[in-house]
């Protein structure tokens, strides 16, 4: 009987494909190139058949011969070619597998196999245009994603990289049916984010040493049995007022004394604030701990959870006391959003939006139709706002360049929960609030109507209580982290997908989009 | 009249003398491989001429030509053949240039040019004896230590790296006559040390950003005045008491408050307690600054200010919540430890001891023979005891193997602290106790009571006072941050220069050792 499902490599050509074999084969597994096999079945180099008989003719073998590949393979791995997906049956019998996409992007994949001997791979535009086509093809049939790094390593390089995924793409299995998992690598280090429902589970988890739970004690009531942390639980009060360096202390003493080594690690159940707080102290404990984050929440969940950001507020900043600390693995259970109250739900959905925002295209269009926030049904826009901030991140972990993107809307909403105090507002309710400032100051009013009237249907705030004084947001504007010699540069965005950074504005033209947020 | 001194590259064969070369003619500047002027005034190539007349005559002629040609080059850069500094006259002249040496390991060296054409590089063994007996020549004349790094980089790379370093030594004439510089380099980063008498000046400075100086207010009254530091000053109370996340808190308010920006950086001016405070601060002020470690005691200008461990104290235990943060640059000026009370001069001896018996050779020579202890000699013992530290954190930044060695004593030195409620013992005295526990340990009883006959010479503390509990230094030992599954890993040390780390002992044994501190 076949039982055991094969890790199959898809993607485009160039994407390492052959790399990522080589990687299997290396760690053990039966290998099959794809189009070896082709070639051995038709007798005859792929581009020659191709020459003579054309593209339809060689996708029919293709579908043939891959097809009854994978229908009857036991285990072990397979690199298929990158036009193989478009089968029918392909797909069909790719069901049961773990499919890997190896994910490239058109200027890196041409760089590598551009104007070769390859077919497709002649001519630039052609080319370009084939991977925008097949994306959606790979994107619906892939359980995990690997993107390729931006920069080119060399091939030994890659494939050690692509070592290091594939007992994280083994982990699958054990998660429940429709978990997808996405790679990310940044700078710093590479870290796998399993996304699906129902996935937190005490007889599974991704590490082997002792895990000691930071949650708050809402979130630890509901979920902190469900997880294997074998070390001792430290709670915090639910809210941002839990972000202090002085419960950052708290938290670690509790650690200390509960004998937490630096072979152990810490792992952070909860939201956005427990996700930053508990973050920075495994980056802080004892110089340093792995960190696993859980989040629970949806602006966890869509954006905060991933890419090491960690911190806690001072009185003069949010965030002012922080450091990067990469989680060694990210567990996103969507099943937990049922349990959120309807206001926490909408205020984390305004981090989606701002997703959409910066990203554009399909998961624009997908946070603009909502109409009603239904958690049982926001698992593909967890997954793609993940995949969206992970790509960003990749291509700039520390911040420096296009990492600043995600900030939109967060320079006035910082300011804005700074200057009350992170009480009156939840987090996504005042990012809602800047999102709709960021807009006016991008002078792109059609998209802040249509902003606003999504933030209205949510039923989150579309106007700043008079009570939060319109001085202190400016004060603590003025003392943005990102604040340099020339000043705050802002996040604008005229357009969805197309974002702009670092713009410097005349203080009166601020001042005029904050005091408008009053006025509406 | 020629008044600009040249950058000289020295070292031995393999060094990469001509890679710097090529990164001093790509930073713009005038180049000359001695080796090629050489070859053109002999008429013919090195080897063949070293075969034909041996090699006095080859000195002989070497001498001649580069020492005519270092007393007439004005500025520019020179990369001298690995063996031209034997020529008196050569040293003589390299006086006035700034000598770059090239630091090369026996293996590396070889590696690289062993078993080639060149007539001193054709038996290994040779090779290796001549390496040892050229060292203490290079390191009479340098003004500079550049190491290359363990790993071999590509050519590229290594141009890259030698490129970065240009323009540190090339500060070095506008430093204080007889001022040194080591550049430290680690898997985090490259930064420059400079170790020289009087080098506090308010008319230069490393960076050119805005720098806040943290210092505590006993040093602040000293050298505060005397660094350019255009931001606010943030003072701290002297003594390890300062090392809290409350004092860190402080700290970081009032940097806020002084509008500090990431584009700033932080001065810590001090001893080991300001420079892990302030290296904290820096590491998470805003996510990271840059920091510059201005050390001002012996035992921040021996250790603490290099290889960027930085942190504060839990009531659970000494430096347990901190992280790695690699200086921007160290100015280790060895004037200020002449404002030292003999007791802090005496404590911070300790650490330079301590360096002695893990380094061993010239080193340990140096420290074992010290009868009085004379701030205005110690230059050489700081320069030396702040390049093993450097070496050490070259191979080991993150602590998980060699650079465990610098732990020696520190084991029950922190102990000892974190049960006297780091009041009762300055950090060197309690290491010094800790020492003579280790090497009882060690089962080395002649270096025990060598080491004890110095700590006593210098006025330290041999016993343990009765009034710090033993049974809270058994304690403190049991919640070692060096602890794992297995134990707490003790570095352990029979003979100068050859420390054994993560030795596990019998808790009977660690009992027994720490006992014995009270008894004698």
């Amino acid at each position: 009987m076949i039982t055991n499902p094969a890790i199959v490599f898809i993607g485009f050509m160039g994407a390492g494909k052959s790399t990522a074999l080589a990687a299997a084969h290396d760690a053990g597994l039966v290998v099959t190139e794809a189009d070896e096999l082709m070639e051995r079945e038709l007798g005859a180099p792929i581009a020659d058949f191709f020459e003579r008989e054309g593209e339809e003719a060689f996708r029919a073998r293709e579908a043939e011969v891959l097809g009854a590949l994978l229908e009857q393979t036991d285990g072990g791995a397979i690199a298929l070619g990158g036009g193989s997906v478009l089968s029918e049956r392909v797909r069909a019998a790719l069901d049961r597998h773990l499919v890997v996409w190896l994910k490239v992007g058109p200027a890196e994949a041409w760089r590598r196999v551009g104007g070769g001997d390859r077919p497709l791979a002649r001519d630039q535009r052609d080319f370009y245009a084939l991977l925008e086509e097949r994306t959606p093809v790979y994107e619906s049939v892939a359980d995990a994603i690997v993107p390729s790094g931006e920069e080119s390593l060399s091939l030994d390089a890659e494939e050690r990289s692509l070592k290091r995924v594939l007992p994280w793409v083994r982990h699958l299995p054990k998660l429940p049916a429709g978990t997808r998992m996405l790679w990310a690598h940044s700078a710093g280090g590479s870290y796998p984010v399993y996304v699906g429902r129902g996935m937190l589970d005490p007889e599974w988890w991704p590490l082997s040493s002792r895990g000691f739970c930071v949650t708050d004690t809402a979130v630890g009531a509901l979920y902190a049995d469900r997880i294997r942390a074998s070390g001792t639980r430290v709670e915090v009060a639910p809210g941002e007022a839990a972000k202090t360096m002085a419960e950052a202390e708290r938290v670690l003493r509790e650690l200390a004394r509960a004998g937490m080594t630096r072979e152990d690690h810490v792992v952070a159940l909860g939201g956005g604030v427990v996700g930053d707080l508990a973050g920075f102290c495994a980056h802080v404990y004892q110089r340093g701990v792995p960190v696993v984050q859980v989040p629970t929440t949806l602006v966890a969940q869509v954006d905060s959870a991933y890419g090491g950001k960690t911190g806690v507020d001072l009185p003069e900043g949010k965030n002012y006391a922080g450091a990067y600390h990469l989680p060694a693995a990210v567990l996103c259970d969507t099943s937990t959003l049922a349990s959120l109250p309807h206001e926490d739900l909408a205020a984390g959905f305004v981090e989606a939006l701002k997703t959409g925002l910066l990203a554009g295209g399909m998961l624009w269009e997908r946070v603009r139709t909502i109409e009603v926030l239904d958690p049982n049904d926001l698992d593909d826009i967890v997954f793609a706002c993940a995949r969206h901030k992970c790509e960003v991140v990749a291509v700039d972990e520390r911040d420096s360049g296009w990492r600043a993107t995600l900030n939109l809307g967060h320079t006035v909403g910082h300011a804005i929960e700074t200057a009350s105090g992170y009480i009156r507002y939840r987090h996504g309710e005042a990012i809602g609030l800047g999102l709709l400032a960021a807009l006016r100051l991008s002078d792109a009013p059609g998209l802040r109507d249509e902003v606003e009237g999504i933030l209205r249907r949510l039923g989150l705030p579309t106007t700043l209580d008079p009570a939060v004084e319109v001085d202190e947001v400016l004060g603590a504007l003025q003392r943005d982290k990102k604040r340099t010699a020339d000043g705050v540069g802002f996040v604008l965005l005229s357009n969805p997908g197309f974002p702009r950074i670092g713009q410097i504005l005349a203080a009166a033209k601020v001042e005029a989009a904050v005091k408008e947020l009053y006025e509406r």
